[in-house]
């Protein structure tokens, strides 16, 4: 069963130039994966018409699906459509549907047409157009000897919500490819190579057409098992049958599967337990009460949070003992205890989370270093602290924080503690 | 005068298949920009013969500078250094001075040598050896009329130790590259054609030398203007004249230059300014606050924030009037005037910047819709309120409205006004 092979194409200058980071094609090449197309090939080329056209026509020597990126915006910069009529031999002209949805998503924001928007509802007539809901540069779909052209924005976005909604369907459609599922399990508070010792005859034993690959990242590893097969619901059967046998391997560290994140798993489980929440957030400056609120519905379990950034604001809004904070600092396990448990006074919840740390990457002492950081859970039953010694990167440790408070929360709720 | 054109090809299936993002050549590129070298295009290719092979023959068609990274690793599926061989027709033998430094690494490290290692020290008879300080795979550099190729490890910090030591200075020496100077020129609070359009005269009258490029994000366009040019002091003064004519055009757009961000501009002028900062978020959920405090020294400025999700904690804690959230509602203007002013008062600031809306995607009514969102902005002597009208992706609405935001504060910190 031969995979079909697929090539992204990524054009702008500002990718060759070193400005930004290419996330567009590692984000399209794993869903790719997942639906049995396989990159073989990723081209960047800058705004320049011979370079992209000598890109397409390289790209359909060698692959079936050719995925193209960027160079869609309403800028004299922008050759991408030119470059596909000319390629494809077709003429741009005015697409009726594509004006209207474009005055639609103006208008909806308040603003009208000028001529130079305008253009972005042009398009080449040998394609079809692939909406883009989030933004005004429709996608274009051309065919040719059962060859696929997509052409998206570059803004990631609208892309991802370009490909998930109109291209992977469509290219599935096209092509008969093997079924291939992936599951996948989310760990946290363990590391890559203590989880690989501790399921490692489990992954020994698994048969050959299901693969394990381990998928590391800040202070969380997803494990993704991978089954190829000609039959779905047995491949389901087997998946499922193998993660029966992983879970008593790792169960304390396993939060969820799929697309399941801490932040959404722990709102399930307050919502389960009819429990409210909130936050008492230092170095973190807001960053754990936005993780919380980025979960739709979250405001049926979060009341809310505070920022005392200046210390006059533990005392005041959170009633933090003054002899507290002069006896032991801001910076402290003490310091934490009080704010995780004043702040489910002040905001009338079960639980309070809370930090204060040095995030860096000035302010350290030698008793207290740069990445020191404090973080509890209370609720009222009991309060538990963790201490954190990180790095000297600000925006790092504020994550890496944000996700240590999550799992705290998380171990403390279901009561799964790695120590027992 | 003529750039040096240059190829980056980064091997390796880990790259096509979606597992990691390419942050090498983004690094590379930008490297190189720095000496004038022009990455006209980059290539990803996987562990295979053929396809590395094909991808050497198209760069060296194109290119002056082809630089090479990954695929050098001990393992068997590593094929940089045969392809590199069988492309320049060399015999592979062990390389003294390679075997020197490996064996000094590995008895530094406290290892011992085994066969497989060993092989690492192998190399090709047509290439010069690069030293690798940080790992065991020594880099290669060959050349062949006048077109240079390099093969470096995919190990980041590897691959820039040895970029940075070894072969930039090389390339440097190599060709007599013109100077490439970039200006970032940083706006937001206007849309890309908007803007195209205020400064289309100035950019048609732009000298060819020097070229301007879009770049489109959330709420936020960067300009970048490139000059090319054999005299670095005279190619500053151009861009500087052109920076001068483009300022009056746009520049209640303009927030700052280069690496500047929206957040870092604001907190520079509220230290000018000698000004303090609270926000209240509603709908922004501790996002506004987080983007804030991501810059280090924030606590200057920045006392601190509430999130008063639940309705009761507007009253509880920032004495919103009971009053107004019953006949208009949270997501109003009225509510975001009485949070902003209030919090100010709470957190013993100057300014207090405030959010109230629907982020979606449930939660909507007829009257207000989802994405409806109201913003604010009070300093005691005035309050100033924005309504936006955005879609129903709730974390693009919770980042669109965090710059809205930022950019209503920055625009009333600078009193620019568009409107003016």
């Amino acid at each position: 069963m031969s995979q079909v092979p697929a090539e992204l194409i990524s054009i702008g200058d500002e990718l060759l130039y070193g400005q930004i980071v290419d996330t567009n094609s590692q984000w399209m090449s794993a869903e790719l994966d997942k639906i049995g197309i396989k990159v073989i090939r990723k081209t960047t080329v800058g705004d320049v018409e011979s370079e992209i056209l000598r890109a397409f026509g390289e790209a359909e020597g060698r692959a079936d699906v050719i995925l193209i990126s960027g160079g869609l915006g309403p800028t004299n910069d922008d050759l991408t459509k030119p470059c596909l009529a000319k390629y494809f031999n077709a003429t741009i002209s005015l697409h009726p549907q594509a004006l209207k949805e474009l005055t639609h998503l103006f208008e909806s924001r308040g603003f009208t047409l000028n001529e130079r928007n305008k253009k972005q509802a042009e398009l080449p007539d040998k394609c079809t157009m692939v909406r883009n809901r989030l933004g005004s540069a429709p996608g274009m779909w051309f065919e040719r000897n059962r060859k696929i052209f997509v052409s998206m924005p570059g803004v990631p976005h609208e892309m991802k919500e370009m490909m998930q909604r109109e291209v992977l369907p469509k290219v599935k459609a096209f092509y008969q490819t093997p079924t291939i599922l992936h599951k996948m399990i989310k760990t946290a508070g363990i590391g890559e190579s203590w989880l690989a010792d501790k399921i490692k005859d489990w992954e020994s034993n698994l048969p050959p057409h299901l693969k394990l690959a381990y998928l590391p990242g800040l202070m969380q590893v997803r494990l993704r098992l991978t089954g190829t097969g000609p039959d779905r619901p047995i491949l389901e059967q087997e998946i499922e049958r193998e993660i029966a046998k992983l879970l008593p391997l790792i169960d304390p560290f396993i939060f969820g599967f799929d697309s399941e994140t801490l932040e959404s798993a722990i709102g399930k489980i307050l919502v389960e337990q009819q429990k409210t929440l909130a936050t008492a957030e230092s170095c973190t400056g807001g960053h754990i009460a936005q993780t919380i609120t980025s979960i739709a519905g979250s405001s049926r379990y979060f009341n809310g949070g505070v920022v005392p950034y200046h210390n006059d604001m533990k005392v005041n809004l959170l009633h933090v003992n003054p002899e507290t904070l002069k006896k032991h600092g801001a910076v402290s396990e003490q310091t934490v205890i009080e704010m995780a448990n004043n702040v489910r006074d002040v905001f009338k919840t079960d639980i309070g989370l809370s930090s204060s740390g040095i995030a860096g990457p000035g302010g350290g002492t030698k008793e207290k270093p740069v990445g020191l950081i404090w973080i509890a859970y209370a609720d009222g039953d009991k309060t538990i602290t963790k201490k954190l010694q990180l790095g000297d990167q600000r925006l790092i440790n504020i994550q890496r924080t944000t996700i240590a408070a999550l799992y705290l929360l998380w171990q403390s709720l279901t009561q799964k503690n790695r120590e027992k």
